[in-house]
């Protein structure tokens, strides 16, 4: 093993980050990471200056761990997963198809995944993607990202709901995207704020582009987006000329199985839809796909290519197969039923704690409730019911503006019915203190 | 099933659309591809209206297949992996930590994967990553897209070799980054071209952060460069106060076993290494890392949450058994064998048909010979070789300032040994007809 000295001239902006690269050489082999931190943060991008998320601070303080009753993250629970059932078909996924999984996947997707995924769209919608209109993604974050290479210039705006998933405004924003934020009532995204929003945009100097809406058990309100509304949001999208970007993560989650007329659907020529395997399937093989006008997916499919060339193929012939073979069919209602048991004891545990204090969605599927502590700062009190010993995510971050807000979302996907009361008792005594 | 009208006012922009969608939906359910392709286009973000790359096109050729000969790809070839094996690491993965495998990963990487990297990097090289030095990546390019977001404000420039990897242009424009450069010669990268390239940048008005270099048995040249050709790299790296982006694709694929010093090694003060599994792995998994000062390290993590939120935890399970239970290690001679084996075919082949009309590099390691063909066009004559029936990658995509060059590409890392005189063969007829 060796040991290098560094020579040659130092410029003065360098010196420091070097010389104190000479003291950690000379002590023990470890790369002088803490010393680097000064010169090389002046000289990342804007954007990674900005640091960490709120939400990253969060769940930080939720993995404390312990005896915390965890509504925090959006996770599924591999607890309902037959593992023996993926295990088996990952291995005969290897050893049948080798020459398949085991090697780089065309930057569309494998052209068997992708006939199986666009039959999938049309199992529960009145369209069928053309043979050129789907893409296979390493998940949903992977296509909104490929959605960005592709639709925005720098500056360009995207507009969002208020309240919206949190992940999504990062990725625009780490396109150098603009989230503009339309609005939302109890029912979800008022149609007519697109225009608003839109005229906003414009005034701002920013090129609307993208309408971003997650129309099914949205994250984080848990809430449903009428028939009407959705004709509304897209008749608008279209009249504009902006590109809908329906994220549909939890469209397969309605507790009673139901479906309502998709974005994708009632505007096949203006929507863009983007799906996840990671909540009804697994998040361990990053899987999603987006449909839609072949012009944009043929743009997202050259961006994947320099994003991360293709998703992986391992993952999409276990996915293949567990659709093929009837599995995933097979899955969806074990699933809907052990998230709708959850969410009844959330709701239940919420009315035995919290009646007279908060109000919250109710939801018909998915993920999340929507809760709100009125006259109460959510960040604040986030830091005092972890102190309690219960975790969600506070209101903020889920509106781009960064308004001040009462409201928090709630995740009982993970949570143990038996736990809930318990969870509810000491988000009631959070509040208590923090008012 | 449904069919819907639209109404509304339409724009005049969007008038061609969304007729043609009515046409469309009247057929057959299909979604008006075709129709919103003139539209949409307009709308695309200015670096996707590029359309596709160059060696897309090459690559459809040779896709056409039939009896081909096929020098194209930089791929590994899974004939050489024993899939029995591997069938059981992700059985086993997935049925003995499925809260694991089956669940969203942490922007990181695993704990444990991330400390058998850590060791892994050290095991070769006088340098020991940090805890927060080393990030999981999926994949190469990923790693690549990490670094732009981390560094790369829109128009900062990267240097890059000349010739170098392909892809790695087209990640760094995707981030609207500016390829400048350097000079390579018959011995790879010209270390003092750092400072002509820096100044060219400048001129131009980039901002240069990053020198991307490829050391070990480059993309596409084949060439390792020398140790102190590596040490003066570093060196004036330093005194510019550029990051050194260090591609180590191929470093495990010394045909000898041997390795050179790396640039990480020499500088890891300076140097983000970025280390891929899809050559002595798979690429069905999607598996990579980033070792380098934690501040950068930081920013790529945080960049990761907002590209595909993580790596898939099912590869990253079933890498670290590979590589904790000896198979990476066992496979390594192996795959070392087999490759040097087909490169020397191909030294043979052309030497037998090529060595009145071309020279080449003659290999250590990796998947790669660059071949010159004085006085030819290498484009033209690739159009030709495929109607004789061999394909490779002409040489001017992987010059970032699009000159043209008598030089071609050729991998030998997928072609059987008995299929070499063919290729070459057939080679030698496509440049007797082009001259």
């Amino acid at each position: 093993m060796r040991r290098i000295a560094h020579a040659g001239p130092v410029s003065p902006t360098m010196r420091a980050m070097t010389e104190t690269s000479h003291t950690a050489s000379a002590s023990a082999r470890t790369a002088p990471t803490e010393a680097a931190h000064d010169a090389w943060f002046d000289r990342l991008a804007a954007r990674a200056q900005a640091g960490p998320s709120e939400l990253s601070a969060v769940l930080a303080m939720a993995s404390a761990g312990g005896d915390l009753v965890d509504f925090s993250g959006g996770f599924p629970d591999p607890g309902l997963y037959d593992t023996q059932l993926l295990g088996e078909t990952a291995a005969k996924a290897i050893e049948s198809r080798p020459e398949v999984a085991l090697q780089y996947a065309p930057n569309y997707g494998l052209a068997s995944l992708r006939e199986v995924l666009r039959a999938e769209v049309s199992r529960t919608q009145a369209v069928v993607p053309g043979p050129d209109d789907l893409i296979v993604t390493s998940g949903g974050v992977d296509a909104l990202t490929l959605i960005c290479k592709a639709m925005l210039n720098p500056g360009d705006a995207v507009l969002v709901e208020a309240p919206s998933y949190l992940g999504a405004f990062s990725v625009f924003r780490s396109h150098d995207g603009v989230c503009v934020s339309m609005e939302n009532d109890a029912h979800g995204l008022i149609p007519a704020s697109i225009e608003t929003a839109y005229a906003q945009a414009r005034a701002q100097g920013a090129e609307p582009k993208v309408v971003y809406v997650i129309p099914d058990f949205q994250n984080p309100s848990g809430l449903r987006l009428d028939r009407e509304r959705r004709r509304e949001v897209v008749e608008i999208s279209r009249r504009l000329g902006l590109l809908v970007l329906e994220d549909v993560a939890y469209r397969d989650l309605a507790f009673d199985g139901s479906y309502v007329d998709s974005l994708y659907e009632l505007g096949p020529d203006v929507t863009v839809q983007v799906g996840t395997f990671s909540k009804t399937f697994t998040p361990g093989t990053r899987m999603g796909w987006a449909a839609g006008p072949a012009t944009v997916i043929d743009a997202m499919a050259q961006a994947k290519t320099n994003t991360d060339q293709c998703a992986g193929a391992l993952g999409q012939t276990i996915l293949e197969a567990h659709i093929t073979e009837g599995h995933y069919a097979a899955s969806l209602p074990v699933l809907r039923s052990a998230y709708a048991a959850r969410c009844q004891g959330l709701m239940d545990a919420l009315d035995g704690a919290l009646s007279s204090s908060a109000a919250w969605t109710v939801p018909a599927g998915g993920f999340f409730t929507w809760v709100d502590v009125p006259g109460v700062d959510t960040k604040a009190l986030a830091a005092l019911a972890i102190e309690e010993g219960v975790a969600f995510v506070p209101g903020a971050p889920f509106f781009a503006d960064g308004r001040a807000t009462s409201q928090l979302r709630m995740s009982f996907s993970r949570t143990p019915v038996s736990r809930m009361a318990e969870g509810a008792a000491r988000l009631a005594r959070a509040i208590e203190r923090v008012r």
